[in-house]
């Protein structure tokens, strides 16, 4: 493979040189490029989060969002614990129909290029086993909620998730369907990701490097960061002469299945790097 | 006055002792209660963020949320950068009917007991003046947008707001009308609220309670800690031998004009409570 630059597809109405950016310069070794599918991602973000805006339809039928804390169900519903005080409870009374979205902690760098999701579908009040299921997982996320679950005032209300839209970041996204959002698996790791990554670009910098140059293809790296860090593996950023490479993915041996997976995963892609180089 | 437990109206349908809480023990001194009304919270919350989620409507009229970032007109109307590739900006092509939602960082504590605003109204295209304004608004706020403003598929859109709703935490909430939000004045201090509250806390603890037991009234009060603070005063949490006293609030000689003026405010709140112990 002798590629040196790549133009990725865009349907941007803009400059096409502005989406030029370097690729490999050898062909990636070893394990096959493995990324989580949107729904992945959409049920890892949803499960990661206990916070979310929800729109609803006014009686005139204009979009109202509201902030809701929720816990979510074993086929990723989401569940909701509202006030007959509240103005989207009498919105969702009048119309079942709703979107939530939840969104990533903001970063470092545009506002924009961080991973949100949105749910759209309709809301039910849950009866009998559902209803003590949702009762278990709203208390599991929001202990605080203990306090006023009982009041009069409070139902339970479980979002039917009908569409899904993901969005990861710039150029990343993608629509996925209820029945592949409810079979997707939370990603076991996303809670311990955020330490991961700034342990790795705090103390292992040259490891993630020679990830670059030895399994990735880059071998004209000159400085790798780690973006972001999921069960398959990791996104680098990566400085090269021939200008900045983003979201380059190394890819672990194994999936990790465990949360606390990501150390010895590293570990092994650092091992695997490190012998290639000296092979 | 020898009132020694209050009991909070609430609308909720329960137990009504759960809303007892301690009043002050004595006529709080000097200077009349002042807080900031519903409009200025809500112009705010808006000015010290550029980060929310919109509401729009599909064209089957479902609500559909999703992450925008946005900036700020004088008249304090949110603008927003939108690629006509995204959902939101179909929806909004076909039904300019639109809420934005803007929440302050969580804190510690309950998801729900903090700040949040929905402005709601109509997005329209600017034009002329209005047009060149907003670009600069967007821009201020969001700097990197530099990179894409130009593309052929982003356009500027103005939400002319209409409708404001205030929630700042349990129990504290209000509407306000869009002659209202429009005339108030963002709070200059709120950029340096957070670290003013955490410096108080970690370093005037002693301060703090002078001020309980001497303005509020509190003279039981064993424990003040600075929940908020914004131009006018703060807000304490107290603890007394009769149980805890939220949203306490103590009230500066003068208004804060200036972003550093916090500062300022609270030495001099510091110095009336010492004043008024050694009277």
């Amino acid at each position: 493979m002798t590629v040196d630059v790549v133009t990725v597809p865009t349907d941007h109405d803009a400059p096409s040189e502005l989406f030029e950016v370097p690729g490999p310069l050898t062909t990636p070794a070893g394990v096959a490029e493995r990324r989580r599918t949107p729904a992945e991602h959409a049920r890892s973000l949803v499960q990661n989060s206990i916070l979310g805006t929800l729109s609803t339809l006014t009686r005139d039928g204009d979009p109202w969002g509201s902030l809701v804390s929720y816990g979510v169900l074993e086929d990723g519903s989401p569940v909701f614990l509202v006030s007959r005080l509240a103005e989207h409870t009498r919105n969702l009374e009048g119309d079942p129909r709703a979107s939530l979205v939840v969104a990533e902690q903001a970063r470092e760098g545009d506002p924009l290029d961080h991973g949100r999701v949105t749910l759209a579908g309709r809301v039910v009040r849950p009866e009998g086993e559902r209803l003590a299921a949702a009762r278990a997982a709203h208390l599991a996320a929001v202990p605080s909620a203990q306090i006023y679950i009982d009041f009069g005032d409070f139902s339970l209300f479980v979002l039917e998730v009908e569409r899904v839209r993901w969005v990861g970041g710039f150029g990343r996204m993608d629509s996925t369907n209820a029945e592949q959002y409810r079979d997707a698996e939370p990603d076991p790791v996303t809670p311990h990701a955020a330490y991961a990554i700034s342990h790795l670009n705090e103390d292992h910098a040259d490891a993630l490097l020679e990830m670059a140059r030895q399994l990735a293809g880059y071998t004209d790296a000159t400085e790798a960061t780690c973006v972001r860090a999921d069960r398959y593996g990791l996104d680098l950023k990566l400085r090269t002469p021939r200008g900045v490479a983003h979201d380059v993915r190394v890819t672990f041996t194994e999936p990790c299945t465990e949360p606390n997976g990501l150390r010895a995963a590293t570990v092994d892609l650092a091992k695997r790097a490190r012998a290639a180089a000296a092979a």
